[in-house]
């Protein structure tokens, strides 16, 4: 089938997503089905205000330029379509005759497009729609991992590994809240910082095990203890035995004033507050990553962004080579002792509306830390980190 | 005079603070009057604790992976000698034979080697005392700038650029919180970041110019209207026309909990809760960015790294060059198109106690940005950020 192509991006940004957008559209210039390639701006809004770019017009360095540069090139949007949407939308895709779509987003993306592409078949509509996947959460079902994780997990690596060096320099206790409403795969990339076995972070919060106060103060005491400091690393996700966010039950304490959000910046300053109050350390500190965990320019992982760039051209040849009408793109990681990934093509079904978490396997039996295997499973997708050492004469010593 | 020498770290770390403790061992080893090379473990406090390590039996390739290392590599402190310290510190100081002392920090650790050199005097104490410049605020007198300042103000481009892009994908009002109690320097260097008109950040407020909420709230309504979105820089030490910290007059609302503590973390959310109320936007975000601004690892500019180096190097030579027996290593830009500076000496007092602003031209009259002057000063020894790109078709339309 020869048509048009109509590309968008959704969600969170992360650093490789225009990886995957300049990979979808090289691989459509270097196609004979496809004609126009349309970029609609921010997500399916785009789509509905008919608000298009010609991906085509730009010039090849341009695309490439683009390619590393992070955040959502054609903008992003938070909305689901309705069934209403859906129908407004047919109309739009007839007029300019596309017949290829694609949304470069997280799970609510590949619902997004199990929607249109369920709704095209019941209109018959003849569309070929696909989902490329994105998230810096590494949720998405059937992937080993997603692209978006591996340099937003380099960020927050080279961040801890930093801010452990720094730790060392003056003590105390010093807690990073990271990213990772439901999953802690982010958060356990702080390990990575790691080089030296009294390496920082000490301790690891998941949302993947219960968290209580009572549990994490003990903890940060007994690291003090041996190491006369701590770094603890804290998705900002985690959540107590009742399964409510820990960072619910801090901002209802100080939402009286009506000017305290529930953000994770109160997290991380509540917990440096209970560090503070019962164990009576004297410099405590909590940081927040916050959104340059995902968009921090310069930092991406050589490995995510060359995945990132072929899981969008990967899409494109799966919806011209006739085999698929839909589905997403999934990244498989072949056995062996060196790194090797394969693509495939699962349904969008698959991958829509439910997440996965941390595996058993990859969180250790205290539910503080980390195991080697997630450090085996992180490491390549990761890649190496700066080089940074410490004198011969201070090593295991303090 | 042929002798030992002691070498040790104070106050904040910063990237390159390693470069300079590095270029001064260097020096030392290529030195015939400098005998032992000993590092003080956390500043002044590794002095009076007697916690010393050799610095010659660090292996070469150890000590040139230590420089590019972030953090004090020795330990740091934040403890100012008194005079009694000070007569306990001479006879530690002889037992060892050590007649050069370098101190590397900012004005207090330049105020610190002073009280030590005038001590010395007094005593009778043949010693070389030199202080080393580093302060990410780059607030030291008689500079050009201060090492540290250069890799620090990276981080920060670097993290607003991409923010900035993050931010055209969501839009919004997002609200970035720089260090800088006093000086504005390095919030200042969010501006680096711009490359298109329509760029962020594109309100920057420092501690130079008296902020009040009035201004903030109606500088944001005014960039909503022309942009649809809005990017600021905060220095976490803006003040308000009383020059009481704006920080502070957010935290006495919420201190009666007693688990708020006053951090620059409370600031940006306030201010985004404020322009939330003030002006009903929907997406108002705010980030801290906290101690990663000084110790992200693999980030540090090339020209703050080369001379921090030297500046190391400097205070060697200076110390065993005979023509003086104390002071700190000023950096001076020379005049011209392309960029060169200058090292010199100048006196101890002349750096310690006080501290410099950022000069009023580098600040617009409005007090919410700074001047095309401002940026030609510190493009330099930021040096170029990594390549970013929009697409054509994107540039000035939104």
């Amino acid at each position: 089938m020869t048509g048009n192509m109509l590309i968008a991006q959704s969600g969170g940004p992360s650093m490789v997503i225009n990886q995957s957008l300049v990979g979808a559209v090289l691989a459509a210039k270097a196609s004979t089905k496809i004609v126009e390639i349309y970029g609609a701006l921010h997500g399916i809004q785009g789509i509905f205000d008919e608000r298009f770019i010609d991906l085509r017009a730009e010039p090849e360095e341009v695309l490439l330029r683009v390619a590393q540069t992070p955040s959502s090139a054609l903008g992003s949007v938070r909305r689901k379509p309705t069934p209403d949407d859906c129908r407004a939308l047919f109309a739009i895709l007839a007029k300019r005759d596309i017949r290829y779509f694609f949304y470069i987003g997280g799970n609510d993306s590949a619902e997004t497009a199990n929607i249109i592409a369920e709704e095209a078949e019941r209109q018959g509509y003849d569309l070929r729609c696909f989902h490329i996947p994105k998230t810096i959460d590494n949720d998405l079902l059937c992937n080993d991992h997603t692209p978006g994780y591996g340099s937003a997990a380099r960020f927050v690596a080279c961040a801890v590994r930093g801010d452990d060096l720094d730790n060392r320099a003056l003590g105390g206790v010093k807690i990073d809240v990271i990213m990772g409403r439901n999953a802690g795969f982010l958060t356990a990339a702080a390990a990575l910082a790691r080089q030296d076995p009294d390496d920082g972070p000490h301790l690891i919060y998941l949302p993947e095990r219960p968290f209580t106060v009572d549990r994490f103060v003990a903890d940060v005491a007994e690291c003090m203890n041996k190491y006369k400091r701590c770094v603890v690393a804290v998705s900002e996700g985690i959540r107590g035995p009742d399964g409510r966010a820990i960072a619910e039950s801090f901002s209802t304490e100080t939402d009286a004033h009506g000017n305290i959000q529930l953000t994770s910046g109160a997290l991380g300053e509540n917990l440096a507050a209970v560090i503070r109050e019962r164990l009576k350390v004297k410099r405590v500190r909590a940081d927040t990553f916050g959104f340059i965990q995902r968009c921090f320019v310069g930092i991406a992982s050589e490995t995510d962004a060359r995945e990132a760039r072929l899981v969008g051209s990967e899409a494109v040849k799966a919806a011209t080579g006739g085999r698929f009408r839909s589905g997403t793109v999934t990244i498989t990681r072949l056995p062996g002792a060196s790194y090797q990934v394969d693509y495939g093509i699962a349904p969008l079904a698959a991958v829509a509306k439910h997440t996965r978490e941390m595996p058993e396997r990859y969180i250790n039996a205290d539910g503080n830390n980390v195991t080697g295997l997630f450090l085996d499973y992180a490491r390549p997708i990761v890649g190496p980190l700066p080089v940074t050492a410490r004198f011969n004469q201070l090593r295991g010593r303090e």
